[in-house]
């Protein structure tokens, strides 16, 4: 059999791939497990019991900041570009010790309630609409954006919180935007590093893009076993049933469970206008689940080791 | 007598500007009142019953919806720059025959709740904090913004809300700011020519910073005759109290009565925390009068002819 030398450059590209995809099983299957790294049995059950969307509307800071003084809520992430963010911030900046992150936003998703970048528009055109506001669904952003915009109102929105007195412990995307595509991904891994902080990955979002997430990440960052959140079905046939399930099937690893703490009060319906999903109500059952004793008792039952970003970014990420 | 040639030029300067000011007295007393205008006798007590700041919150926008369907409240000003504009634009856009104009806004005077500009902050850096925000303040923008700023950012205000659908009655000013300046009120008046539209200006704006208005106001402007709104000390006596004798001592020429409608729920405390004047509970109190039947009563036992900015829009503006 003979190749051609346009077969043989290619069949050498695809005989590297293979090499670095075996090495990097290698260093992955070396790696410890983030249980073991941050000292847990290596197969403990861990759980970040985390709020999204914080600083989106006053209902939802309130909610939040009560669910996670009274109640089982131990980390969350807080959206910058958002006209109740400085509210947010001021409780995140006098509570050091709580566990907030940056729920980086790239998407403005409700009908009637807006917000825009916080870099300036003529600087990332690809990020705003006709009306100067972000897209209202991610794949519009996809369409639209590039890499270099994306990092650039990523930076802007890590450094106007830093600003504001906060210091988050980690990042995340809200609705997923960062993990759509390739470069997306890599623009959020880089302000991770940038700013030292770890970044919300799970192995799903590499396969979802046909990349070997090892060869990207540093040791410095972690990737989640798995993540738990509820979808409409679950939310239809009631979240208590869904949690509860939930904490009971969980398996050893690191979980990532994201949740919306809000009231289902006239501002909240109001927003989510329109809505059903990850609407008002449905805030308010998971602000009711995750303040309530139950949601305490069934973790305890269950073994579940709740843990923090802080834990993550100060005993991994900073070491 | 004899006079220097520096004081015989400034002797000229006061002459002509003595001329030009009783020319502009004799126009503007050939020049017919408002209610000859409209179609009211002459000595007829004219009210714009006028509600402020819809646009800024959920609660400000169902309230001052509620009070001008059910209630007294006939006109209205939507703050274009805010995050709620959206839902008060698509109220708007669907009631074309509703008095609606726009409250130029220049400021972001709330603790924890903000916006800013409609125009690339690069466009305009004086009108932008440290935040990318308004400044809180009215001295702030004094202080720091040019008037060709201040005009760019009207300009794209009132484009934005055209953009929305909104077709506005009138123009006015977020906490008088476009009164401050005499460049300010230049900037104001160009914009209300270049869009057809009638601006608020009461005579004491003109005597504030010693300017004769009717130099620089066109035939198609009117000046308002007298403002009348409730200040904290009002406010503390009773509301109902400070309306009912407003209303009876209405004197004839043309009134303009500023008030707030918003409930006195979460959300607005959350927004005016900190702030006792024009406070949620103070625009809940001006939302019960307004849409009580108190007040329609008040109104005709007191011989009020309730105006509105269409009417001087359409009659006045663009005849």
């Amino acid at each position: 059999m003979r190749f051609s030398s346009r077969e043989s450059v290619s069949l050498k590209k695809t005989l590297i791939f293979f090499l670095f995809s075996i090495c990097a099983l290698v260093v992955a299957g070396q790696r410890k497990s983030v249980a073991e790294q941050l000292g847990y049995p290596k197969d403990a059950k861990l759980l970040i019991v985390h709020a999204d969307d914080l600083g989106v509307s006053h209902s939802e800071n309130a909610a939040s900041i009560s669910a996670m003084e009274k109640g089982c809520v131990k980390s969350a992430s807080i959206m910058v570009p958002c006209a109740w963010f400085p509210e947010m911030a001021a409780y995140a900046s006098l509570h050091p010790d709580m566990d907030f992150g940056l729920h980086l936003t790239l998407t403005s998703e409700w009908k009637y309630y807006k917000w825009g970048p916080v870099t300036p528009a003529h600087n990332i055109p690809g990020l705003v609409n006709k009306n100067g506001f972000f897209y209202s669904s991610v794949d519009s952003v996809v369409a639209n954006a590039s890499p270099a915009e994306v990092e650039e109102e990523l930076r802007n929105q890590v450094t106007r919180a830093l600003k504001y007195g906060i210091k988050p412990t980690h990042l995340d995307s809200h609705m997923y935007t960062l993990h759509e595509t390739l470069g997306f991904l890599k623009a959020y891994l880089k302000i991770g590093h940038e700013f030292n902080l770890p970044v919300y990955i799970t192995r799903q979002v590499g396969n979802n893009l046909h990349v070997n997430l090892d060869t990207i990440v540093s040791e410095r960052d972690i990737i989640i076993d798995t993540l738990l959140t509820a979808e409409y079905a679950d939310y239809k046939a009631g979240m208590v049933n869904f949690y509860t399930k939930g904490f009971k099937n969980l398996k050893p690893g690191i979980t990532y469970l994201i949740l919306h703490t809000a009231y289902d009060d006239d501002e909240m319906k109001a927003v989510t206008v329109e809505h059903d999903g990850w609407g008002a109500a449905w805030r308010q059952q998971d602000y009711d689940f995750f303040s309530s004793p139950l949601c305490a008792r069934l973790l305890k039952e269950n073994n579940i080791y709740v843990v923090s970003w802080r834990e993550i970014r100060d005993k991994i990420t900073h070491r």
